[in-house]
């Protein structure tokens, strides 16, 4: 974390590590009576200990808007932090994009086996809609309902999963318009980035029509988002980004960078903060939080 | 399908496979503009158009008890049918069973690839959650919101998924107690089925304290259903099964025909059968195709 993060989100992101890892932490309590000993110790290998935990951080500053118990946003930001470490789980698999290292620690594969790594994937997957769909996340069921149908969409076909096939894709027939990279990054962070916004919403009893400045700051520091990762790909330290870099120049497959140059691209990135931010002009200081992580996705280090 | 199979069982499963393909291929179309065509047609030959919709049919024929329109009651058919497909889908692949063949086609990763069939097993996934939280499954967010808890408790690692590990470590350690492989079984196949019957009774707004004799018949045919797979697996013809056979023998695991025998474990299986029609004894004609199922159930020969 750079100095440049402001006070109001270190203390954030000092916060909801340790408060996402001791949901996990309960949920995936090891069984010690049968054989699923080691599928439990791979989820919480995955899930327990890492990461800058931004998903749940938007979820909770979303809900910040609209008053919604904490205790409930933050079972909503650990159902999207396990549907983002399934896909970060399976999308390091040999036959997808073959990572030996993830947030700083071998990926589950490496740690454990392919099989244990594909079965701890779709568990944390089955975890997420558990999560939701419980009563102690929300008492109101239309909201339970609601949130579930918005997570499956987000993360299906549609969403982040029809992202990956796109970019799996492009590894055979390499992309070279920009829009069809934005889509691509739309569908594979974005869907989920918009779920986050849109979450707050949701707990926040906001009807679809009123939630036009969730999902336009979410698609606005969704791309951004992308972009400052295109950036920290091409000129980051691995070290710090605890994960290998620049494999998709080595493979010669687009980016936001190879497409329009890195100096074209952070100012593409800083246009879209400062309109992820305009979304927010009707709120006060309840949205100081979502304001300083719009500047933090550009400025961060890994 | 025998000549023993009663009518009534003969009409329902030539009407269900048609009906559940038509929902497959309405949610699936493929996309011609992207590069997600791939996805949805890996999908689509998972999906449609094969297997014996066992788990639709429960589902169905469980809301029959309590006259649920059946459009719904398609719906979360559908919705368990792509659970269970991904499941096959993820099962199949080489680091998992490594199986060439699947309903008598090649299996996923081997039609299309393996990252792929990762993919469209993951997006199979949340499609059966999109499923069950549409208001066109139900009008009553509290059902759709209950039957997502109960599906994601029933598929993942306390259900199907965990039931696949310690399926998984039964390979490095073989079970020698019959419990254990009882245990395995109703996790890894029963949880599922349970939850089909469990379904009928959320859809038509049984209370749980209600839904007692559902899991009663659930358990018993979850668990016939099994050494009945075990002895087709053991007695069976490849061609009629669509599948390869006798993999856990040559594997040594330990199954229901080799620790009981055949002759017992066959007996068991009648037992089992009879115990789960006897769970119905409060029911009148509405109960009759799951009692033609329950007897089906270890009279197939696929």
């Amino acid at each position: 974390m750079t100095d440049a993060v402001p006070v109001v989100l270190g203390a954030a992101m000092a916060r909801i590590g340790p408060e996402i890892d001791a949901i996990f932490d309960t949920l995936l309590a090891v069984p010690e009576d049968d054989g699923r000993a080691r599928l439990f110790e791979a989820m919480r290998h995955a899930a327990i200990g890492g990461g800058k935990r931004m998903r749940p951080l938007l979820v909770c500053a979303a809900c910040d808007l609209y008053g919604v118990a904490r205790d409930g946003a933050l079972r909503v930001g650990a159902a999207i932090e396990a549907i983002h470490v399934y896909s970060l789980i399976h999308d390091d698999l040999p036959c997808m994009d073959d990572d030996d290292m993830r947030r700083g620690k071998p990926t589950v594969h490496k740690a454990f086996d392919e099989a244990t790594a594909v079965l701890a994937g779709d568990s944390l997957h089955a975890l997420a809609f558990e999560l939701l769909a419980d009563p102690d996340t929300h008492a109101d069921p239309f909201v339970r309902a609601e949130l579930t149908l918005e997570l499956a969409r987000a993360s299906g076909p549609s969403g982040m999963a029809g992202g990956q096939m796109m970019d799996l894709e492009a590894e055979r027939v390499p992309l070279t318009e920009l829009a069809t990279v934005t889509r691509l990054q739309q569908l594979k962070t974005g869907a989920l980035i918009g779920f986050c916004l849109e979450a707050g919403g949701i707990m926040g009893r906001v009807p679809p029509e009123g939630r036009k400045h969730l999902r336009g700051y979410a698609r606005d520091i969704g791309l951004a988002f992308q972009i400052a990762d295109d950036l920290l790909d091409h000129e980051g330290d691995e070290a710090t980004a605890g994960k290998a870099l620049r494999k998709d120049e080595a493979a010669g497959k687009a980016t936001f960078v190879s497409l329009m140059g890195a100096e074209a691209a952070r100012r593409q990135a800083s246009l879209l903060v400062e309109q992820a931010v305009a979304h927010l002009r009707g709120f006060g200081t309840e949205a100081d939080l979502l304001r300083a992580i719009a500047a933090y996705v550009v400025e961060r280090d890994r």
